[in-house]
């Protein structure tokens, strides 16, 4: 072959190996060098290009291991058949605009995380050390319920941040709360009617009718779902928030807790979905322990997730089967692969255990606690036109109007001012039943100080 | 309050304002120091401590940052009310055995994927700088359908490796290939007979039982899928690998994608789900494009995974709707949340598009050839016993014997000698229909050493 001229640059951020490497490679896929050849010999590409021996080896052994040329013993190293590798060109994204929802100037979404407190810093380390740290076993195929090491840290955390008694086996780890409704319907069948609490947790419920489940909306009093309701509607499974009912807050009191277990337990094939979704936050009194724990009968199904409390991003969710359920899985959906990557499950797992969650939730705990007592305060002034609710715990709160405005023009007004706020209707299935306008205002997204702005420019447009 | 004494430890790897305030947390989580007890100054107690007065305000900072005590203007730090906070004791982690299935000397399995080869370092190395730059936005809820960006580098590879046709908007990411058939599933509604290839691989009809459908095996010839036998079968679904059929190893040709396009155009509601799960890895000849790109009815479903050619824990698959189903998506499942963590796929974007993968392909490809080659070579003795098929493709080829011995007594007499190989009739539907004995040897996870010990060993077994 003619002899490989290429202008290396010494003093460039890539190794010399890797520019002799390209240049090889560049001439081969271009057909400059064809099938067959004989590269020269790593002593005289050295010299011809005043390099040191081991470069050009290093260089040789890369094309080699990719497939690019071929070593003959006592012979050298010659050109191989390079049909069949891939030469992917390097193309240029595309500029693409995704579509863009107006951005309003105070935006009190109920569903915000603040994601200035993400943990950067302990994350990156964790991450650093694991893929540090494992090697091939991080990057084999993982256990199918996720690794049993996170699955004990979970139980671990369950058991004493929330009272719910089950062990590792029992637990089930999945990407994101849709997905683990997806594995359920799976283990449940789809023979089911599903009670949702009206108002409603409605990506739930819009999950469950993409499921194709038969729903029925069950009314709330002040304590939560009605239980005579609910034995009424003929549905054999209950979908509830009663740690702070979604969307008003309603914390359930142990005694209805108790009459919902008794309508579960009254029936075989009858159960409880009991989704935890933000208990983290509670600001007046100790948080009440979930459903669960005072289950006896197996019947309830616990989900949480850990997306809401470190960041939406995080796809990690789980479910706590009852016993009663977990032969069904074992049989019906034990086959399917863990969508949850191990890495990930080890960093989260270490961030329980070494006490980075207690942590983080302590510390974005009085930050919301703070935007709440400033919101409180800030919202005095319009004691007389208003009424707050579900407030003391989770990342919004109810605001009833009695000044004669309908939920529109409370939502149109604001945002005229460039506030955005949410309508109670849209959280209610079927028909809208509330008759008394009220408004939802999430706070976990603002600072202190947006939130006491806002306040007064809601005060202002509220008042006719 | 009592004075605060604590033993500092200076020459300690943890920071010194750490270690105050771990003392006094623990202080006043048992209860040594009281609800609205008056902490020391800052000042008072740096000098007791001996330590900088700002190592111990950087100490109360953190501890009025995660709610343990209150700043008064003028009066100073208090305890606070701190039942609601949280508090969680390490707990050991229990030993735990898992199961685990009898580990062979030499271990043919068909699923391997050689994890040595995985790109630790430039895994790494990427994982490092997203970390590092991107802040907010990687955390905060991204596409439901999966980024954009990764979604463009999929469709661009796609089109230049596979021959693909599509566009960004009609790629779905999501995590693991079980994941994505579920999710079909609810785009595709339950109403479905579904055909399957018989030997099929058997995770995907599994999955397609388990989600409730009508499945239908369909016998296979030499070039794949019977269509008269598709036909005759009353499926208007019809799961297919055609660039390399799992577990024959079957490539279909032109000529029968064309009668296999042709059916599904025939009627509205047709589809062909195309799985092509190892088209990567072909040792003979070029590529051939994937069926999606001939495909002029909007008729083939497209699937891909990034499992298996880099790593079964790497949970990141993908689909490609044909433009008729994206409606259905958007109307029934844009609202599911994705399933892969935004930093996952950011690392695959850029290993895409800054050549890693090329790279990676070139690598373990001619790493596979090598075995395979070695393992051909091995077989040529027992030639009289036993014809090959199924090879210069994947990862794995069968062999199908002549010698008297049936499945399960080739299996069992390799397994006395510590080598296990596995049996084809495992992949039939229903009852096993073919007469003639054959097993699957995969390669990808032994040495060409290995392979050659291991093959010496099966020709003394397999000789009566």
């Amino acid at each position: 072959m003619n002899e490989l001229t290429m202008n290396l640059k010494t003093r460039s951020k890539i190794p010399l190996y890797e520019q002799i490497y390209s240049y090889i490679k560049a001439d081969i896929q271009c057909g400059r060098i064809g099938y067959r050849e004989k590269l020269p010999s790593t002593r005289a590409l050295s010299k011809h290009l005043e390099v040191s021996r081991s470069t050009v080896e290093l260089a040789y052994e890369q094309l080699l291991s990719e497939g690019y040329i071929e070593a003959e013993p006592y012979r050298g190293f010659f050109v191989a058949q390079t049909e069949e590798l891939y030469h992917l060109k390097k193309e240029r994204v595309q500029a693409f605009a995704p579509k863009q929802e107006k951005k309003y100037r105070y935006d009190f979404s109920p569903n915000g995380v603040d994601l200035r407190s993400f943990p950067y810093n302990a994350w990156r380390k964790l991450s650093k050390d694991i893929l540090m740290d494992d090697r091939t076993e991080l990057f084999r195929s993982g256990d199918s319920k996720g690794e049993y090491g996170f699955r004990n840290a979970i139980s671990s955390y369950l058991h004493q941040a929330r009272g719910v008694n089950c062990s590792p086996e029992q637990i089930i780890v999945g990407a994101g709360s849709d997905y683990i409704l997806m594995l359920l319907s799976m283990i449940l069948g789809r023979e089911h009617r599903i009670a949702f609490e009206n108002p409603a947790y409605k990506q739930a419920y819009h999950m469950a009718n993409a499921l194709s489940y038969e729903t029925v909306p069950v009314p709330l009093d002040k304590n939560g779902m009605v239980v005579s309701a609910l034995e009424a509607s003929g549905a054999d499974i209950a979908y509830v928030t009663p740690s702070h009912q979604y969307p008003t807050g309603i914390v359930m009191p142990i005694n209805r807790r108790m009459e919902l277990l008794r309508w579960a337990a009254k029936r075989d094939g009858r159960y409880i979905v009991e989704d935890d979704y933000d208990s983290e936050y509670r600001y007046k009194g100790k948080p009440i322990p979930a459903l669960q724990g005072y289950d006896a009968h197996e019947k309830v199904i616990y989900l949480g997730t850990f997306s809401r409390s470190v960041a939406p991003a995080i796809r990690l969710s789980y479910m706590v089967l009852p016993q009663t359920l977990m032969e069904a899985y074992e049989r019906k959906n034990g086959f399917v692969h863990s969508t949850v990557s191990k890495v990930d499950q080890l960093i989260m797992q270490r961030f329980l255990e070494e006490g980075y969650y207690e942590r983080h939730l302590n510390k974005t705990r009085a930050l919301y606690k703070g935007r709440h007592d400033v919101l409180l305060e800030g919202l005095k002034p319009m004691w007389d036109i208003l009424t707050v609710s579900g407030e003391h715990a989770g990342v919004h709160l109810l605001l009833t109007f009695q000044n004669g405005l309908t939920e529109t023009e409370l939502i149109q007004r604001a945002a005229k001012e460039d506030v955005r706020v949410y309508g109670l209707s849209d959280y209610w299935i079927g028909e809208t039943k509330e008759e008394k306008p009220t408004i939802l205002l999430g706070y976990a997204n603002l600072t202190e100080g947006q939130i006491e702005e806002a306040v007064e420019i809601l005060e202002r447009c509220f008042r006719r």
